[in-house]
């Protein structure tokens, strides 16, 4: 028998939304669990590190986005053949979240004047710094970010540079052809374009 | 052939360390780069990220510190048996760096009172919180942090608490008795403890 996976998270696409996109992807049935803020604090204590996501697999609990990410992209075969291609996939998809994580004194930033002097900051430096290091593996990978060809890194890629984006209103990969390219090889595929078409809207706003 | 490894990293234990653990307990030989910090801004634009560890396979290059510890650990059989297996021991890791991220405002501060008021803010939430939770961990796995034996969690787990305490200047593991049964369970194996008995001090102070 199948397995039953429940996908608990924000009603958000956020660090969801690799994991819905690998889902997806591998056309494998899923509780798609969208909390709203206000009832997160009740379930909190009882997540393994008080956060989400949690993806429970016939009962058993799997925490943190990139431990459950990396086993959804197992299942839907689009991890790497070998620990040596698995390496290859695992620092990009780190290198995304690097990225991700100096945004986050920007999210928790209530104050307007120092929030903008933040964004600044971000797009003076990681941001072009980090899209210029992904453009060149995106160019030498063919439009993939590893291994030549569709792997889950560039599904994680995609998931975050759009969340990235929305949060902050700029098209991130502008200018950057082989990230355009890599996210079309992403976003082309029929079940994955089928579900970000339908899928439901971001409910938290961050600015 | 065995194929040629090379790590490059400070003169340092911090993120190198894991990945030394872990060649040292598979009693895999691997040339032991360190590179003087004032040696490092020569190289550093070759690094596909600019930043340190990187390990060489063969003359391919990987990168990412915990991508590589990944890799080093499948060689030497510590990481799981299957893909569920894989996403707790991740899950761990992750949580162990996501402590040590935690720490990085601190270790770049340069105005002595700032850094010691970013100092007490780690050990007022941060550090009791994760330790906790490790600790449980560790209990309910008897003495390891997944997976209830040893795994690359552990390796890494000490390997990341030894160097953020020597930092500190404290037993960060003190009062938690399973963490302190489960540090005892991954130094004294043979070849760990003849590693740590003889290793190179770290040359970088963060103080």
């Amino acid at each position: 028998m199948a397995p039953r996976y429940k996908l608990s998270y924000f009603q958000l696409t956020g660090l969801g939304e690799p994991i819905r996109l690998l889902f997806h992807y591998g056309g494998i049935a899923f509780e798609d669990n969208r909390i709203p803020k206000d009832q997160w604090p009740a379930f909190k204590s009882g997540a393994p590190l008080e956060q989400l996501p949690l993806l429970e697999v016939d009962g058993k609990v799997l925490f943190q986005s990139i431990a459950i990410t990396r086993y959804v992209a197992h299942i839907v075969g689009l991890d790497g053949k070998t620990a040596l291609e698995n390496s290859e996939i695992d620092a990009v998809v780190d290198s995304v979240n690097d990225l991700r994580s100096k945004t986050l004194n920007w999210a928790y930033e209530t104050d307007k004047a120092k929030k903008a002097q933040l964004a600044a900051a971000l797009f003076a430096e990681p941001f072009p710094f980090f899209l210029n290091k992904f453009e060149s593996w995106a160019s030498k990978n063919g439009g993939y970010l590893a291994l030549g060809r569709l792997t889950w890194a560039d599904i994680y890629a995609i998931a975050i540079l759009d969340f990235l984006g929305s949060i902050f209103k700029k098209n991130l990969i502008e200018g950057h052809p082989n990230l355009i390219k890599m996210r079309e090889n992403v976003v082309s595929i029929p079940r994955i374009k089928a579900w970000i078409a339908n899928r439901p809207k971001d409910v938290i706003q961050f600015d």
